[in-house]
């Protein structure tokens, strides 16, 4: 974000909106992310509250109002980082900017379609920046070593995922053959469904095995899964455990330039500077 | 608690009555502390026995009595606690010192508020003092390591938790649209609260998706779910193997007064003294 | 086992006995496990079929013939066995002795107690015997990792269920003065083990919040559930990790005494003898 | 594979077969293989769709004459791959040999089984090829590690499932006797489908216990399948952590011969040397 600082040689009051918008070191800065954050939290609410029959009967206008309120602040708002940072297009396309942006989109197109106006609640995201506003690095430090650690793991994961699709297809057919249309398994693509609730273990129990044999071979799919929920377990486990090791070998004292520490020490154990 | 044993010159019958309540090292002590335990578990099941309809309706008036009962004498009981203590405001604010109060009050609260009578079962927390009177140090130890890996984990955690709440967010507000009141989404809460019993693979089937493309959706938040299982389970494994190490570390040798003993080990390993 | 052998004074024909129905390194002691083992499977398999209406409707009679052809053979077996041990008593107490007996109780049982004879099951027991029998040693000793980890770990596995036990009786009570009878929560017991199914994310769906803050509260269970069901995972994986590390540790090569192999290696790495 | 290439003394037609049917390196290897997945995803969509009764009733029709299309495509490839292997049986016998023959077989015998067609969907398991093809050797590694992982741990999960087959036969027909017929219980084996779908935590909740102390029993065994559920991910971690360190051991520095490297290093961490 550093780079997209307007030079100083900017307008002076892009510079200004920048450090009130983008930075919460200035009281003002703070006092936008702070009245920005409730303005997220209850727009969301009002959409929660929208999509709930009896009170939309009751008060669907005073929260269609606010939706609007705060559609066209978040507009303004959005207008006014395009104009503040120093490479729009970095900003437009990073994470951030594409929310800021499906967040006030959907509004606009529910004068098109009706259902579109509910994905305000992609909304949800902007809170996210609720870490970086209040200083809580060290928050944003373990979210980092958990992403790091799935990083790690992308391909173990994928190739796991690639082979419980192909369980699943296989299952979910012998399934649909074995108990049928007559038993819930109207097609292949529902009886895969099944196969990915009984697998994960969730087993809403919306369509379950009736004949004795369906109920058999169900009973292996299940103990299959027993073993197979252990290894996204495993994977993440292991890596998780090489991020918070690396994470703390990259901790360096100031005093005498060893690593190694361990991840919650505070001095450093040779020479007992603040780390 | 050490701290709040009454200092020598207060009255005698102080001391005395902080031994018997507080202490389990002495015979009154000790049978004090059984008694005790025993009227919880007795008083805990009147409440569950008293739920149930046809138990209340032919016995009520005896369970209520004895319910009475056991609450005039905790209230006695916790009165006698106040009085014992050096210092009856860390007693009353530490953790025993609120479940004592809570585990009385409800009785007295069911003079106005009916149903708050069965809040009396948080009594039950008050059984986990088992550990002290018994001198069930191994367990308090193994307790202390699992507390503190929680704690040591508590940030990667919360940002866990404020990710899946997001996804869950998005998820429900998704299948609200796609599904729609018609197959039980009545609501975007409604279908928040089904996205969590999905990703949690708690799967109750109360709502399930009924539609091909709410249940490829649904599909997809299983798919997820399975590897999103993962990530606690390896911070808790992570921080649990490192409070197991710290553990081991801190077993120093009375003999030679070296540390880094196995956690199982009973002899120190460089000279043989008992740890 | 092998302080049960008669000693070398004993009547020849016990020691034969003894050979043939304890040990599998004769001929005819081998025939006699695999025998026993198809008898046990026959047997078990016999109790499922008889169990079955339109089975027990057409065969019943054939069914109970077995089930008491293989009950006084097993009898017979358990006599021969008390004979042939040097130490009866031990036998009897021991784990497969008590299996053996109970294996056998169930059909004599039914002559009083209809039901109890479908408790023969238990004769599955004693089919762990067949690791024994094939000299699967290496099974054994992953067994008794497995054993090893678990016993290890066991005092973190009981402060733990105790905590859980606490949680669901407090989540239980409060979902039942929430959501009360008319929801199907028809009492505290019934509530727990609402609780129960729900944090162990089971979620049968026979009992459900149906109330909005039912269902807010039921989510927040399961979230707890989420975070909770990672804490076992964590404790064996750690206890599993150190057994067979120590495991490891525990395998000394025959040629040059030194130890600390990996745990699937065949030859030393310090004098390539065989292990 | 590279034992089956021809022989350069063969004929010249059947080396150039054999490079664009199993190898990808040249245009049209690359361009067979590609045609070759798309023929596939295809024919299995087909199959798919022919499942579901409405697009049946439309497009029976042409969906059929598509998977014969593709079944005598795949008929004709398998006998070209076996004229064009030096050993023909190697391939027969081989995983993907295998899974070749069957993905083409179902179609014909769907002349006398109707049902059979279905079975088609053994095909997508022909996709796996996808990583050889593109070169993904990282994912090739992956599915290595895990590979070796499970085998590793294949005794102990061996051991856990006949441990836990055994807990479920004498779980579910103590719940036979509890809750019986009357109650969903209808037969032994039935009851074990329960314990089964019960302590994997899927809970479809088509049977459920409705006796108190069926209850009960069920809360016993939900609260034993929680702590049984983190033995195969303990054991499966366990195996990950130490296939993933060996895999590193393995990474030999081309430089200076030294190995030990972290599994993501790109260079020696000792000469610089590339890996």
């Amino acid at each position: 974000m550093a780079s997209e600082r307007p030079s100083s040689d900017s307008f002076k009051w892009k510079r200004k909106l920048y450090e009130i918008i983008f930075e919460a070191d200035t009281p003002a800065g703070k006092l936008f992310d702070i009245i920005l954050l409730w303005s997220i939290l209850i727009s969301v609410i009002a959409v929660f509250l929208e999509s709930i029959e009896v009170i939309r009967v009751e008060y669907g206008n005073l929260l269609i109002t606010i939706e609007w309120f705060f559609t066209i602040l978040f507009s303004i708002e959005y207008i006014l980082r395009i104009l503040s940072v120093r490479k729009p297009l970095v900003y437009a396309l990073s994470f951030y900017g594409i929310v800021d942006l499906l967040a006030i989109i959907p509004t606009y197109l529910s004068l098109m379609f009706v259902g579109s106006r509910y994905l305000l609640v992609i909304r949800i995201l902007r809170l996210l920046r609720i870490f970086r506003i209040f200083k809580l690095t060290r928050f944003l430090t373990q979210a980092n070593i958990l992403k790091r650690a799935l990083l790690a793991g992308r391909e173990k994961i994928i190739v796991f995922l690639l082979t419980v699709l192909s369980i699943v297809v296989i299952i979910g057919t012998l399934m649909y053959v074995v108990e049928g249309p007559q038993h819930g398994f109207s097609s292949i693509p529902k009886a895969i469904y099944w196969a990915i609730v009984t697998l994960t273990t969730v087993g809403y129990g919306d369509i379950s095995p009736q004949t004795p044999f369906g109920q058999f071979l169900a009973s292996i799919v299940m103990i299959i899964g027993y073993g197979i929920i252990a290894v996204p377990t495993g994977i993440v486990t292991v890596e998780i455990a090489e991020a918070v090791r690396k994470n703390a070998q990259m901790k360096i004292c100031p005093g005498c330039e060893r690593d190694g520490h361990d991840s919650d020490s505070v001095f450093c154990k040779y020479c007992s500077a603040k780390l």
